[in-house]
C-alpha cells in the first residue's frame, strides 16, 4: 500500500516526462526550443492545459488577479494552509523547454503520484504556475510570485509595456478572459501557503561538473548592479600626448583594475561580471570621452555586499587618469536563505538518490524569492548541460530529472503529513 | 626696396586675415563652423574663388586630372621646377575655418606679397589646394596629394562612394567641368617640385601650452591600426563560478594590460589609444562571449613600430582569460622624416620670431605626408586653441597666424632665389 512515505517511490516517471515532451509542443519553435513570452498565446495555452490536467486528477483549478495556476488536491482538513509546489510556464523569447516548466511538472507528477494511488493527506496541495517570472516581454519579471508574496504592488506591475506597447494589464485581461472561458475558478487574493517548493535547472555548470542529479539550494545570492560613467575628453589619437590626455578608456581600464583587485580579496563566491561597455565617440583615431559600463555583483552574504558596495562607491568617488566617475547602484537585491529546516528535508530526500551532492546557492533570481518572504521556501536544484539556459540548446538528463523529482516528493510527501 | 630676403616683412597681414574671414564664408555654419565637403557645391566654390584670388594677382590657374588647384606665379627662369606651397580647401562635417584653408592662404598671401612689392625671383612659386584631404566624403583622405604624389593609383580613388552612393569620378567630373567653365587651364599631370611647404594647424595642445606661435615640422608619425576581437563564452553571470568563465571582457582586460606594459616601455613618444569597443550580446547578467576593439598606435620611428608590432603580435597570439585573440594589423602606416634642411631652414625662419619654438613631429596626417616621396617637403605647425580641430570650436590666434605665414614666408624668399 502506497503511502506519503513512499511517495517519491510512487512517481510516475515516463508520466512525468510525456508531460515534459507534451507541454514542450506549445509554442515550440523550429528545429527546437520554445517561445512562450508572458501572456501571449501561448502561455494562456499552456495554462489552459495545466487546468485540464489537474481537472482530470480530481483537482479544482484556480486563478488570481494576476494570472498565477493554482491545481488544488483537497487535505483531509481543508483548513490547514496548503503546501504550494511549482515554478513558472513563461519563456525567453528563444528558450528551451526546461527553465520554469519543469517545477511546474514536478508539482504535477507530485499530484498524479498522490491520486493514483489514492494517497490520502491531511494537509491540502497546490500546484502553482506563476505569472510572468522571466521578465523578457514584460521587465521586471516575476510579476506573479513578487505581487502574491506581496513584495510589489499591483499598479506598478501592470502599467509595464510590451516592446509593441501593449501593457501588462491589457495582456492579463485578455488571459483572465480566456481562463473564464475555461470556467477556471476566480480566487483572486494571495494567502499564506504552509510551505513554498521549487525544483529549477541550475542554469550554471557546478551539478553537472560534480556528475550529480539534484541538490538543496540554501538561497540566492544578493545582485548589485551598477552603471558607471567615466568622464573625459575627445581628442586626436595622434596629436595628444599621453600627459595632456584625459582618456576616458584608460580610465575607466584603471577603475576595473582597482574594482577587480577589491573583489578578488572576497574569495570565491563573489560574482563580478562587467556586461555592457561602450565609447563615446568610439572612433579609431579619436581619444574617448566617455565610457558606460555595468557592473553585475552577486554574493550570498549581504554583509560582503555591503563591504564591496562602500568600496565601489569610494573607488568612484575618485578620478581615474584625469576622469570624473559617477558609479550608480541602478538595482540592489539583498540575498535570501532558504528556510533551514525545509532545505535540510530537501537534502536528506536528494541524498537519499545521491549521496555526494552538495548544497548550492543560486546565482539567478527564482519565484521563490519572493515566496522566502510569505511562507518557508527551498529549492531544488537539477544540473543542465554546460549550464546553458534562454536557449534552445537547453537540455537536461531525463534519468536526473526523475531523480530530481522524486527528491521533490520525498519531502512533500513528509510536509503533506504535517 | 623689397626683395626676396625681405619677403616676410612685406607680409600684409591684414590682407591675409581678411582672406581668412572670406573663405569661411563658403559653407559657412550657423553660429560658426564650416561644412565644405570634398568636390561639393561649397567645395568648388572655394576653387573658383582661389582662382579669381590668384588671376587678380596675375597668376596663371591650372587644375589637374584629380581637381587639385595650382595657381602660378612665374618666375625670371620658368624652367626652374616651382616652390610649391599649400595645403587643402575641404573639410570635416562639422569643422572650423583654419585646418587646410590656413595653408592654401599662407601660400596666397606669399604670392600677394610678391606681387604688391613687385619682387622679382628666379624660381616660378606655385601655391596648391589638394582635392580631399580629409576624407570625410570620400574615404581615404589625401587623394589629390597622394595621386599627385604617385602614391596611389587613379583607379582606386576614382571608385569611391560617398553614404548617398555618388562616386568620387562623377563627384570630380562635375568640379572639372565647373573649372572648365571658368576657364581654369587644364594641366593634367603631376610634375616634381623643387620643394613643398605646409602650414598647417597643430591639431594638438603642445604649441598652445608652451605659448609659442608656429614650430618646424620634422615628419609624421607612423601609424599602425590594429583590429582586435576576444573570444570567450556566453554564460549566466550569477550562475557561472570564475573558474567556469571565459569572460571575454576579462580576457580583452586583461590583454589590454600586457599591451600597455608594453607600450610603456617605449617612453614618451608613443601613442597608444583604444577609441572603439564593444561586446556582445552587451548585457548585463550575461558574461560576455565577444569583445572587440581597436588600436591606434603611433610613434616618429619606424623601429620602434616594428618592435611594438612583434610584441602585439605575440600578445595576441597568447590566450587571455581563457579567451582566444585574433589580433589584425588593419593598416600600418609608416613614419615619414621630412627633409632635413628643409625643417632646418623652416626652423631658423620662426626662431627670429619665437626664439624657444620646438620642433614637433605631427600627430596628425597632412598631404605632405605623401609630398615626401615625390620632393623635398618640410611643415609649419601653428598652436589652435585647447587643441581642438574638426569642430566648429577650432579656433586660432590672428597673431600667431601672422607670425607663421612670415616664418613661412621667410624661408620660401629663400627658396624662391636658388
Amino acid at each position: 500500500m502506497n503511502t506519503l512515505t513512499s511517495l517519491a517511490a510512487s512517481i510516475d516517471g515516463q508520466r512525468f516526462w510525456d508531460d515534459m515532451l507534451e507541454q514542450a509542443k506549445i509554442g515550440a519553435l523550429t528545429p527546437r526550443g520554445l517561445r512562450r513570452l508572458a501572456l501571449d498565446d501561448n502561455d494562456n495555452k499552456a495554462r489552459c492545459w495545466l487546468v485540464d490536467q489537474g481537472r482530470a486528477l480530481g483537482c479544482e483549478a484556480f486563478y488570481d488577479a494576476m494570472g498565477n495556476i493554482f491545481l488544488r488536491r483537497e487535505g483531509q482538513d481543508p483548513d490547514l494552509p496548503p503546501l504550494l509546489i511549482g515554478s513558472h510556464l513563461d519563456s525567453q523569447p528563444s528558450a528551451g523547454s526546461y527553465d520554469g516548466t519543469l517545477g511546474v511538472l514536478a508539482g504535477l507528477a507530485v499530484l498524479r503520484a498522490l491520486q493514483a494511488n489514492g494517497i490520502a493527506h491531511r494537509r491540502p496541495i497546490e500546484v502553482v504556475s506563476w505569472t510572468n517570472e522571466e521578465g523578457a516581454r514584460f521587465a521586471p519579471g516575476a510579476s506573479g510570485s513578487s505581487w502574491f508574496a506581496g513584495q510589489r504592488e499591483a499598479a506598478s506591475i501592470l502599467a509595464a509595456e510590451d516592446d509593441d506597447g501593449v501593457s501588462f494589464a491589457d495582456a492579463l485581461a485578455r488571459c483572465l478572459e480566456r481562463l473564464d472561458a475555461h470556467q477556471v475558478n476566480y480566487r483572486p487574493d494571495p494567502f499564506t501557503p504552509f510551505a513554498f517548493l521549487e525544483l529549477h535547472i541550475e542554469q550554471g555548470p557546478v551539478l553537472e561538473s560534480l556528475g550529480v542529479p539534484a541538490c538543496a539550494v540554501q538561497g540566492i545570492q544578493g545582485v548589485n548592479w551598477y552603471s558607471v560613467t567615466v568622464q573625459g575628453q575627445a581628442n586626436h589619437a595622434g596629436t595628444t600626448p599621453e600627459h595632456a590626455r584625459r582618456d576616458a578608456f584608460t580610465g575607466a581600464h584603471a577603475l576595473i583594475t582597482a574594482l577587480r583587485e577589491a573583489v578578488a580579496e572576497h574569495g570565491e563566491s563573489v560574482r563580478f561580471t562587467i556586461g555592457k561597455f561602450a565609447l563615446e565617440p568610439n572612433a579609431t583615431n579619436t581619444i574617448p570621452q566617455r565610457a558606460t559600463f555595468s557592473i553585475d555583483l552577486r554574493h550570498p552574504s549581504a554583509a560582503v555586499l555591503a563591504a564591496l558596495d562602500e568600496t565601489f562607491q569610494r573607488l568612484g568617488a575618485k578620478q581615474w587618469s584625469g576622469c570624473t566617475v559617477e558609479l550608480k547602484a541602478s538595482s540592489r537585491v539583498p540575498p535570501v536563505e532558504f528556510d533551514s529546516q525545509l532545505v535540510e528535508m530537501l537534502n536528506a530526500s536528494v541524498k537519499a538518490y545521491a549521496p555526494d551532492a552538495p548544497q548550492l546557492v543560486s546565482g539567478a533570481f527564482h519565484d521563490a524569492i519572493h515566496l522566502a518572504h510569505r511562507c518557508p521556501t527551498a529549492m531544488l536544484f537539477m544540473p543542465c548541460r554546460d549550464g546553458i539556459s534562454h536557449h534552445p540548446d537547453e537540455h537536461i538528463e531525463r534519468d536526473d530529472a526523475e531523480i530530481a523529482v522524486r527528491a521533490l516528493a520525498d519531502t512533500a510527501g513528509t510536509l503533506l503529513g504535517r
